[in-house]
């Protein structure tokens, strides 16, 4: 397509997406799939992108730049880690080729926290901080990224601090799933319970150790005095998220703002459980702008 | 079999076992299976008892008394709940027998906590509460009953006051099977590492709003430092048991004593995690106990 100035993807555990790009940043075109690394890793990274290309007819040249899991050890080519405390822009220095490729093809590293104590990594979201925050970014910042594995980190002067992950998304899918719980949530309509979900937030936030507790009661309440099986859901929902917040804003001033990273239906329920706490939001979308700007820098387009 | 004077069954969602007893209480044969209420419901739960009993070649006309989910809405004959606070006779008192039998069945009642604000029903456990403590309980305890759903319970004079039941056993079994933390602890040993486990005990009991921030750290402390996988699983238990004795054990003076009811690998477990906090335990083993008490109040003998 002719003003494509490269491909950006954004390649995750369990999901692949992709958009052309022009030199202004703007988005020519889009493709979603399930091509995750998970799957990448049977059917083979190289075909899984080319066919994704090809489908959108672009040229054999066209550079690809790509964030997430297929940078992970098990991915397609291993692009390592930059330590904690990390700048931003160190992420776009050491952006690994793929080698024996007919295109450019870029991966970026991740970010690891090597503290014994706290041992952490991120994959995928330093490209969504770079997209939030910009290159420049002067400011502190708490940045909540929601997911199977939501993250909380601290950014001050462009520089990735001290960050968390708390495995909020995928505990709540196991436990919606897998667990005694799945039958009180049975036939949950779409629309969200907001006040099953707040007060849910609340009782975790308030008394975290009391999570598992909390759980069980979704299922004697219901068993006792009934309840639909959307306050299930969201009673499960809010608890999982008000756990992680009792942990993330510890020691936040209750003044101070929160950078949120999301979009759809996790976006609704962080701003609503945020609001439980009375803290101010900052909503921000990111991942496509932070490859963006790692196109630039790399290939100064 | 002579001498026999009743069966007694403990009737679990997945398990059933069965115990011919004397009238001094003493065990004459025993069997367990896989035939708890989930399997029953399929089978009949009439049937599944037959068959148990044929195999011991017992009388027609032999009692049997049976404490658990048989007496549940989904089990074999409703059985019902005794309110909070419960005296533990009353459990007795209001077994219900199975009607249009051969002979004569009894199923005992659960204790249910009709507290809007944290509703709990517990079935099984108010017998083996009556075995470890007694029908003349006139002494204040704090007893801790680990499992799938493990229940803290404040009996006080005879009369169970409050219980919280935590879903920590069926936490621990789903995240251990069915999340990425499955492939950190692939291979592990059944030999328990134990300063793994008092470790995690400490960290989710001292920091509760952690613990998926903690579970998370089985994974990436694995990536950046290595680690056995039986170390993986002894922290992701020791975790979700150090959460529930955050709660289990708030308000509790220090010096005083929990008493356990728990055998095998789970009383192991959780001696090691309430002596990290310095708690003392008094052991006790418990439902078969509790099932003779009922057959001599029931039968008289």
């Amino acid at each position: 397509m002719s003003g494509t100035a490269y491909a950006a993807v954004d390649w995750g555990t369990s999901s692949f997406r992709l958009w052309l790009m022009d030199r202004a940043g703007g988005v020519i075109a889009e493709r979603r799939s399930d091509e995750g690394m998970m799957a990448a890793a049977r059917a083979g990274f190289a075909a899984v992108l080319q066919s994704n290309l090809d489908a959108l007819d672009v040229a054999p040249d066209l550079p690809v730049v790509i964030c997430g899991m297929a940078g992970a050890r098990q991915g397609w080519v291993e692009a390592g880690y930059i330590d904690t405390p990390a700048r931003l822009t160190a992420v776009l220095d050491r952006a690994v080729m793929v080698p024996g490729q007919a295109r450019d093809i870029r991966i970026l590293p991740g970010i690891a926290q090597r503290d014994p104590n706290a041992p952490d990594v991120m994959r995928g979201e330093e490209t969504q901080l770079l997209g939030a925050l910009g290159l420049d970014a002067a400011d502190e910042a708490t940045v909540c990224m929601p997911g199977t594995h939501s993250k909380w980190v601290d950014v001050r002067g462009g520089t990735v601090r001290r960050f968390a992950t708390f495995m909020t998304g995928e505990l709540f899918g196991t436990i919606a799933r897998d667990t005694i719980l799945s039958h009180a949530m049975a036939g949950a309509e779409d629309a969200v319970d907001h006040e099953a979900f707040k007060a849910a937030v609340t009782a975790a936030f308030e008394a975290p150790a009391l999570a598992a507790n909390l759980l069980f009661r979704v299922r004697s309440g219901q068993l006792l005095f009934g309840g639909s099986a959307s306050a299930a859901r969201e009673t499960i929902s809010g608890t999982m998220i008000g756990l992680e917040l009792a942990a993330g804003l510890a020691g936040q001033a209750s003044a101070s703002a929160i950078t949120l990273i999301a979009s759809g239906r996790l976006q609704v329920l962080y701003r609503l459980a945020l609001e439980t706490r009375g803290v101010r939001i900052n909503a921000v979308d990111a991942v496509r702008r932070g490859l963006a700007m790692a196109a630039s820098t790399i290939w100064k387009r």
